[in-house]
């Protein structure tokens, strides 16, 4: 098994189980690529979890309605408010190989920043919700 | 000034300064409407914070590279992570008037969920950053 | 007992065992009050939380190297930025009795969404700290 | 005193004045241990919280009706959440040293990552409470 | 569809397609129930989201290593972490239902509040992690 | 550009332009500094943001009704609560040199994680506001 500082050994590919290659497989097919990132490796102690979670990300990253970009970046922006480095990190190699510019970058940053002053300035003074805002 | 569950009055335009009214006609001009919502008529208890926050906010939402209907997604994303419920209300109020659709609220949803269930697991287990993704 | 929306029934003076009588007690004499808020009626339903908490509340908030109204001021930022919506009501009416005017209130809240915001940004881009910075 | 990366230095034993080895002691009288972890070290820099916190911790997960293993298990799960490095990685520690099984560990994962999707998912949305669970 | 305050309607049962209902059905008949609880019905309005999140709670909740009470425990004190008034008051009464007691409860909320303070303290000092804890 | 280990590389000053320069200029005019700390340099990717940040965070920490160092322990409080550790210790280290001694380095501990240990049990059983709180 791979060296680690997570708080459970890394299962390399070498030494998983069929179970477990069979979702490793799964996620190079998919991503078109020829390896596995930690966060997989650190699941696959866990086979069952493992499992369900690639299948919950294939189908929730799948192009739908929004483009496999956009989600990249939702997920960076929720990632960076959770304070999220291996989210954050990871997330933002994807959406640099699916198209995000620097400029892309840039916007999405300040609208997370602001995002994130504006709630904690709704909750200092809890803003009554309008009228407007209830009808769903 | 106008009744509320805030921990601070609303100032209605009314009772407000030329300091204040000046930032809700701006507010009202760019928005294309004829209200001003809560969440200003709160801030201006502070002028020079309404004034900049607004400022930052027209700025900062304004197209560029990345539409505005996308940031309205960002935005509902970082609230409902940080589960701030006007923030949550007023932009989703906004993404729909900005052309969101019901699937794309569904897909937008599933992603939020999975990036918070990501970040705790990520977290759970203090997962090593591949190299890969360490590269700017 | 009283009738409550929270998830467990809220201990009255009237209903209430020695053993919580005695920290009932010593909140009012504390705080020069004749009534005890709902924060404290509910712990009631665990008397060891309610004893221990209170005594740590009233340790921590007592006047030391910084005065009670900052105290205050700080309980009321960190409520605000973990989206507690009874912690913001209480400690915002407990810094207006000790003296916060609506100025300290408006710089406050412009401080706590300045420094939401700069977490998020730095969060985002996983700014690496400055050596200067490690020195303890 | 010890080298740190630390915002202040760790009191050492050998530093420590009477008062603070007196927790000290404590800590590895009732743990059974011959050393003291740095978080102790560095909270004694301010001895009533270093004297208060340690009372409290001790107190709060002695065995009771919950199992000392169900709250490490908690304990994990709330710090998972919150995304405290130094707390994840001290008490998957404790755990492991009190029982915990990889099993268990893969189990908790599961519940922590999707209690956090969900509660993403309830917020997103602003999901009505039912009546029935209204009732403490 | 159901009255709400949620920002999308609620489907219910007899408004509901034949995809949706068969997840209704499967939710009574896992919990020994003869109704579904609001969450559910406003996650209806994404049909696959509806039935992922279903199927991966049925998976995750099921007993195993930890037993149903313990993986309620686990859920509520992530929900009051993360401030989710509905999960915490949906698992609080699921959590009733399977047998928690008021001294489980208190117990409970003592070791959340305390993991919460000692969370913030070692993020407060940047606390090093020992290197005990650093083996997986 | 600085070598780092951000998400994106560092402006320096050397390769920066006279729009960014312009900023480094009056960060370092403001703080009588000679240096420019690493968050600046990174935000420097998108010189809108860098800006518009820099013009906030001066206006806000600016001298007011609360004074330097009071606001410096309130970012500190807040950024300790989000667990940022940029922010927990370039804010740590601006408290220090405004005069912030270790006596109230530990006190400001303290109040952060009674409020975080409070915040978490006021959401934990769901209390319910009193009258009393809600007059602004």
């Amino acid at each position: 098994m791979g060296e680690t500082v997570a708080t459970v050994a890394m299962i390399e590919y070498a030494d998983a189980t069929p179970e477990i290659r069979a979702v490793y497989d799964d996620i190079m097919r998919v991503r078109k690529s020829d390896w596995v990132n930690n966060f997989w490796k650190v699941l696959a102690n866990h086979p069952p979890t493992l499992k369900r979670t690639w299948d919950s990300v294939k189908e929730v990253m799948a192009p739908g309605t929004l483009d496999p970009l956009t989600k990249e970046l939702i997920y960076i922006a929720v990632s960076a408010s959770n304070g999220c480095e291996y989210c954050v990190r990871s997330h933002s190699f994807n959406a640099r190989a699916k198209g995000m510019t620097p400029a892309m970058h840039g916007e999405l940053m300040a609208v997370v920043g602001m995002a994130n002053e504006t709630n904690a300035l709704a909750n200092f003074y809890q803003v009554d919700v309008d009228d407007a805002f209830m009808t769903p």
